[in-house]
């Protein structure tokens, strides 16, 4: 495993900005090929970071190290890769510039082709804000993408999610402390009304009715209240506010469609994705409902619907975040994917 | 139309306090006959009160006050019932104690036989929190109540509900103003908020997707701002911050298994109500999914669940809050329950 960071210098933003001295983050796990043609991407989550992706990693796995050379670029704003917390006046904290998946995605690109001359990557591979980022890279760059499997995440935030992120920038920027950004310490009490809106979206009724978080990820938790108490934790420290929302933007922005090669045309952006692709939403996802992939994957020329039966809510997709049998079902997928089947 | 105040005096809660001059408010349609058979309650909604109520009844409806006697109770804590607004100390504002759907119920029981002398319920009608309430009625009064029709609501609040509902109070409570209940003016930041968090969870996504938000009610708004800021509008100025929260607490703590009589069984609770009921969850309410009243419903010896086929989310047992087919959806099963069919 290598953890290296990678200089983008002056990197003009889709909002017009140019943020000066930027970089990105990432970690790669197994070789390079001589041929450069076992590259596998699987970019962060929301307030994930490369550590977490390991998860979803391991010899014998679908994302085999001992296979594959597998990148995990840091999402902007997560502190690994630039981010409200790390970048220096003017751009630091509440005043860090808007970041789209795009500007994500031409960040990744750059480090694929500038750094390391890769002209083919076999497979894209995301959750959640991930699998935002996996749609972008199949509409931009058609002619270097293999094929995606976006699992729980949406070509374009719909808006319902976009209110559901607009709740938790409500409520944490209520909290006295917060200071337009320019706090001392953490807005604790806003961050704690953050998580738990977080938290009551992330899982499914389901989930809930049968007592599942009270022993999510191996934690064993008397009350809801133990349970929200070892949720914020998940997020916090780690999760720096100023860069919650700043990724939290990226996500309401999402949308694969504005980019001036689409012009904002989403039929347009879909139909570009002309590469394999297995669209795996949760069935009981909140956030992104199997009816928003479903319209998506009719409008891709290459694209199966493959849907998670899971109680997991959102979580089913996250590896680790769910049991066994999804995380098979979504390993399956990408070897298919992957031509290993 | 009558519009009266019902005294109840010194009223004992199931918190152990006694609520002194408590009273309640209510409205009642149509006349009372001489046998005093014709008699349906309507309790109020979660924000809603008496006026809100008008929306489900009418000549010609099911609930029609050309035949029957309707009575129309405020919820405690809706501002027009006892309240947070309008109880002196040391019962006032965050000062107000807990109260259950038992101790509403067991108020409005008091007005119907001390006040009216009444022996027979034909019909509970509830929706949302009135629904819970219904299924209270049920399953303490089984000799009085001939029917109940839960719209939207369940018997006990599930665990999920119960963390959406802590979100709308750690959002509110975080507004500055805020000061522990006793502001000078409402906490209008909070309130954004909270109103914001109810709507994204108040209807669909699918509600979303076809932009029902942008015409509801039979509004014209052109952004989603536009719709929040009339859903705001919606909830304030009628609705004091302390009464939201009041409601709130009495939310959570609904669960018909919790009195003396049951002792925390809820299948006991349930098995009680012996009366005929068609129980109508919305299948796109996310608060009160369908899998929660399937589960309650075959613990009722007399009950029939009844899907309301709707994408207006838990909009769709609001009396006008959704659209005609779901209310006459709703008016057909009161018929049925009348005996009216």
């Amino acid at each position: 495993m290598l953890r290296e960071i990678f200089k983008l210098g002056n990197f003009d933003l889709q909002c017009g900005e140019t943020f000066q001295d930027a970089f990105i983050s990432y970690e790669a796990h197994g070789q390079l090929n001589s041929e450069k043609s076992n590259v596998i991407v699987y970019p962060t989550w929301y307030s994930g970071n490369h550590e977490d992706v390991r998860a979803a990693i391991g010899p014998g796995r679908a994302l085999d190290p001992e296979k594959y050379f597998i990148l995990v670029p840091d999402m902007f704003g997560n502190g690994h890769s630039s981010s409200p917390s790390n970048t220096e006046y003017p751009h630091d904290r509440g005043r860090f510039p808007s970041v789209t998946p795009y500007d994500n995605v031409i960040a990744q690109h750059q480090l694929l082709t500038n750094l390391y001359g890769i002209t083919k990557i076999q497979l894209v591979v995301g959750f959640s804000m991930s699998a935002q980022q996996a749609f972008h890279w199949g509409a931009l760059y058609p002619e270097l993408v293999g094929a995606i499997a976006p699992i729980c995440g949406s070509a374009k935030t719909a808006s319902h999610n976009w209110l559901f992120l607009e709740t938790l920038k409500k409520a944490l920027i209520l909290d006295e402390n917060f200071n337009s950004g320019d706090y001392a310490l953490q807005p604790e009490a806003g961050l704690r009304a953050f998580t738990a809106i977080y938290a009551s979206w992330a899982f499914s009724q389901t989930f809930y009715r049968e007592n599942l978080h009270l022993s999510w990820l191996g934690g064993k938790f008397d009350s809801m209240s133990g349970f929200l108490e070892f949720f914020h934790n998940f997020f916090t420290p780690k999760n720096d506010a100023n860069n919650l929302l700043a990724m939290l933007d990226t996500w309401q922005r999402a949308d694969i469609s504005k980019h001036k090669k689409f012009e904002g045309d989403l039929s347009s952006a879909l139909s570009a994705i002309t590469c394999k692709a297995i669209v795996m939403p949760g069935r009981t996802d909140m956030y992104f409902p199997p009816e928003d992939n479903e319209i998506q994957v009719a409008m891709m020329p290459n694209a199966e619907l493959r849907v998670i039966e899971s109680i997991y809510g959102h979580g089913a997709g996250g590896p680790g975040f769910s049991n066994q049998d999804d995380d098979d079902f979504i390993d399956q997928a990408l070897i298919e994917l992957l031509g290993d089947g």
